[in-house]
């Protein structure tokens, strides 16, 4: 049984894995830590900072904010317990710390907790440099219709995984409108937005007579709790280090 | 039997209506027109004007350039029979006087012979305004690296029926980048350009909780023969007047 | 304003429509009917039967289960407001009496309340005939694993619809196996099963050279809570008689 | 410049190869053999059995039957060049023999000489037992309705690549009908039939809150020519052994 203290445990990726991991027998939220007030105490018991926390745990799973990163760190050393940071926004800095620190303790961090787009990157590593030669490549992700940046993150951690592969000069287009003709070291990011859309991500190689399409749907924001506690059950006992999703889907 | 006067009979397209009414039991090329020579002779006579035809037959059909216009329709109306233009790139004028002579002979005139554009074309025409209460929309077209307009002319056509049947102020916006929300009224064009693909269309309704699709592939050239032949045999024996897809496929 | 009794206001579907109708600005629940106690009580009555029931309202909405349909029915005559049934199950005599009823009260029931699902219902009623004589037909509708039934009910209602319209002899295909070529008469219905799909309904026309596909995509259960809104505001001060959601799109 | 004797040159796929092979600069048919005449004479000189080709190559590509094996194995070790084989339906003795000449010359041997394909096969080899723990599989495929045989060959090899990866016992089931729940250990394949669908396969992996979608388009024919002068290229002047597009693509 992995035990679990959740940060951030009344906003709302915390609530979702509060009720996701109610199915789970192998993990348990021991403890939750929270500035809000919310339905967790009964069930587990919330402080309000995690200094307060004294129930025993086998890891710390963190939904909250780039700032707690500190008393994070500071808790898991002092308990000897991995962390797992499953938030984004962290300065080159923090992410400078995060590695000092996972010399006394295991880390974990992840920019997309989704177990799916990290294989599909994983995919993308092997085979783009290979298909490059003759394929076009393009990227097609589609969101709701309140997303404020385009391309999402996520098309671009995956466009650069496309272009660090090719080792090519490689150029990112956004949309294209007018006469002129392709060039085959471009790739075309292509990002739609509508309605309720969760998250869809598609990478075309097209080439000459074939299409290879290799396509992630995020169908409800479940499937980065699911990430997570696979994440903690992965990172329980685990020696001292720094960790990403590309270590568990390997 | 519809007997058929293939304008264009060499061209690329000229061809692939050649072997594709081999087909029909109801159809029938009875003479070629072309400027250049080709394998038509034997099976079929071949003119390198069409003045110079003699043969009887009851549609003629046009794969060639706009400026054959003039040649066809006045043959038309010397033989009393109709003309399918299946060219695009006509001149304001040029439809002018097709419309001029749809009062003599049947003229049948489409900027796409496909009979899956074309029914598609129609259901937008039916769906979008109401639609458009509730769902954002976005088109995406795929075509081969080779293709130098974007977004197609397809894509164009299928946006401006959404916009007309709209009645508001409607914006194209040919891909995404930065912040900024996307506004209702904006209909987001996505052209991927890539390896050999023949022609993709697809119109996105996305709502709240829902999308609708809507998706065209043209697999080969051979989708405007087989909607050119259709026409033939639509046009043949019909009153005079001024004919397109619209009036096939409703 | 429109003013709504929810009955199974504290069901699953019950809880989203609540969710969603807070969101509107010129809908409201005024008042809930459950045997299940809940949240509702506060922000309106609930009541454990609608005869106990005195606050004024437009429309009552059903969510809940068939046998609840003859209180309905009487309480809607008795204040005179209609009743839109979005329940599912209901037989053969008891859509004979909604017909009845809709002598004296105007009465909406829908086997699926997603206005996307309907749309498309519509649009295959109007092309699937003049389609059917060169593109063969086939369906894909994809569930979660722990959907029983097979194809589902919505596949089996667009089938329908397409097998109306041809006015032929239609054969629905489950899979396919062996050496056998396809005969255009059949429509084949295939049911993909996996993870935590929400609900997928594809209808492929495939011609000489082109394809056509129509796909609906539901999100998430708030879809049919969306269509139920939009049928309140609809139904509200309608005139008796018996309607659908062919009614609300056109 | 590879020089290539081109084994069923005046076939569908020969001429496929043929016309495609003009457009490389590092690549030439230099010869062709075949029983039927056709219009090679000129370009190259035409052979009605290999025996009579004393034109100097670099590799033998062959497009024909099973039964011409032997005398290309022969042909080989004689002048010591490799054998390309893109014919399908070998009997076990066969493939046996082909085994044994590897020993003598360099010998390249796919059922499916799609680069795609391959690619696809090989990413399915490195993530299905992984992504096996936590999502369901299925396979759909779509071809022309001429096509006798479901589910495809390819549709099996890929299913049977995943099965081989999984190491649990796994089933096949082509389709489903009834009141049943999906078991986590078969595969759902699907045989979409309809117009003129060149081929597509698709292989959905669909867990909690996501889907992984894995898709192929062959376009044209001209897709398996040119994974076969993809093949000759790799294969000139390779040492001696078996060979296969799993060594081409990786």
């Amino acid at each position: 049984m992995v035990k679990i203290i959740l940060n951030g445990c009344n906003g709302k990726m915390g609530k979702v894995v509060r009720s996701l991991a109610e199915k789970y027998s192998n993990l348990s939220v021991v403890a939750g830590i929270d500035r809000k007030s919310g339905q967790g105490q009964g069930v587990f018991p919330v402080f309000d900072n995690i200094r307060r926390c004294s129930v025993k745990a086998d890891v710390i799973l963190d939904f909250s904010r780039p700032d707690a990163m500190d008393s994070l760190i500071d808790y898991g050393k002092e308990k000897n317990i991995g962390v797992i940071f499953c938030t984004t926004g962290y300065s080159e800095e923090q992410i400078e710390k995060m590695k000092e620190a996972s010399k006394f303790i295991p880390v974990f961090r992840s920019a997309n907790m989704s177990i799916g787009i990290n294989v599909i990157n994983k995919i993308l590593k092997d085979i783009s440099a290979f298909l490059y030669k003759n394929f076009d490549i393009e990227i097609i992700e589609k969101h709701h219709n309140q997303k404020v940046d385009a391309p999402s993150g996520t098309a671009l951690m995956l466009g650069n995984t496309i272009r660090d592969s090719i080792k090519e000069n490689i150029d990112f287009v956004n949309g294209r409108e007018g006469i002129r003709k392709r060039a085959h070291n471009e790739i075309g990011i292509h990002s739609v937005r509508g309605g309720s859309i969760v998250g869809e991500h598609e990478v075309i190689f097209a080439g000459q007579g074939e299409t290879i399409e290799i396509k992630h749907t995020a169908i409800s924001r479940e499937v980065f709790a699911v990430g997570a506690l696979k994440a903690c059950e992965f990172m329980s006992g685990r020696k001292n280090g720094l960790y990403s999703m590309d270590n568990l889907i390997s």
